[in-house]
């Protein structure tokens, strides 16, 4: 952020341009800046890291949000984020933050996260991207708790920018308590898939996607799980080069 | 895999069951082992890693393939996989490889990609996994180069099984003599943004997505896409654990 300037902020998420949970990200941000929104049109969980490649994209202004400026936009998360700083942003944003999300993005859901991948998106652009989430998947999600660790972290990564190719992952407890700030690393867990197979009124079948979380690392108290599990904010450095680096070693070797 | 029994291989990709790319793939499995082939029923190209949590997901048998088990599927590539590990598959399979995509999935091209979204999620749950991709988008584009290398690269990685989150994301250069495989790392670049704003007939604006691929590590030659640009085939061993682990000390004196 450029000194003495109002920092100029993008905010978007996965759940919406009218889910509550970006409004209280909303009303955060504009006591520290300059905030632009540009969101999704509808809610978009669970969409990964797509982006749209084959349809047009539409962007349409709404007055949600008062005097703020704010768009819906017609794609995913990530499309919000090509086309705000493309499109939208004046000039670059100082910082790009997504969500609150309405549910957990901790341990492997960071790879199916909306939320995250709007973060991604600014993060690869060379933004500084933070994405928020509340492990809470109601609509009327208490978010108050969150209020003050939103700004305080945020405003601790514009006085202290994060490097090229590293992000934040920030959940918060469903809790009005919050303990503090854990620094974390992706708790190792997977979901077990267990598809709920029905009849339509044809006789065909069809499949609703269900799963049981598992948590393979109960045990350890330094990854996200445990943080939120024990009403502490964890906060994850994450990054978007994949390389295991610690196997190409291995790898040459039997290639 | 288990000595003495053909191995289990499923396939999927995100170009849909019908393209070319797949056809390759499933003919070079079925000289390695039972294939079984789980493919979304119409292109999910640049899909991420979404996945269907709002709606049913369908699954229809199709018999492209001859004898071979085949079913065309709803969803994302990531459903795709889900589907076939709790409904399709017989047993556990020994591998599941996805692809071979038409078009790069070198560098950050990795995580918009389907195909590897689909090999990401089998690795997840524990299943040994492999994304192929051939760095032409064309629907004819010529596989022939790649058909040793892909039997090779499966049948090293059924005999030398990964490690639990690790999975393998190769990519084939556009030539018909490719120079050998090299172990790489994900190239840092990223696509800049240009969207086409255009004019519908009722006079409202929409937006193509278009962006120009950026290589910001045009002199290393141990990323992927200096391999595929020297005509080599790149393997990079990929993680799904997106921490930045050499930042957690870091952030720890900020939050």
């Amino acid at each position: 952020m450029e000194k003495n300037t109002t920092p100029l902020i993008l905010i978007s998420n996965d759940d919406g341009i009218t889910a509550p949970g970006l409004r209280v990200l909303v009303e955060e941000m504009s006591k520290i800046g300059e905030v632009i929104v540009v969101a999704p049109d509808k809610p978009q969980s669970a969409m990964g890291h797509a982006i749209t490649v084959t349809a047009p994209l539409r962007l349409k202004q709404n007055f949600i949000f008062g005097s703020i400026l704010a768009y819906e936009c017609s794609g995913t998360p990530a499309d919000c984020v090509k086309l705000a700083l493309d499109k939208v942003c004046p000039r670059r944003p100082d910082i790009m933050v997504s969500g609150i999300n309405h549910g957990p993005n901790y341990s492997i859901n960071v790879i199916y996260s909306g939320t995250m991948s709007a973060a991604v998106e600014a993060a690869v652009d060379g933004v500084q991207a933070i994405g928020f989430s509340l492990c809470d998947y109601s609509a009327e999600a208490n978010f108050e708790a969150t209020r003050p660790f939103i700004k305080q972290i945020t405003e601790t990564i514009l006085a202290n920018p994060l490097p090229y190719g590293t992000l934040l992952n920030v959940n918060f407890p469903k809790t009005e308590s919050i303990k503090g700030i854990r620094i974390c690393r992706q708790a190792s867990a997977r979901y077990a898939e267990n598809f709920d197979e029905r009849k339509d009124p044809s006789g065909n079948t069809y499949y609703w996607m269900t799963g049981k979380f598992i948590n393979m690392e109960e045990d350890d108290n330094d990854t996200d799980l445990w943080a939120v599990n024990n009403n502490y904010v964890s906060v994850v450095p994450t990054k978007f080069d994949l390389t295991s680096n610690s196997f190409i070693q291995h790898l040459k070797h039997l290639l």
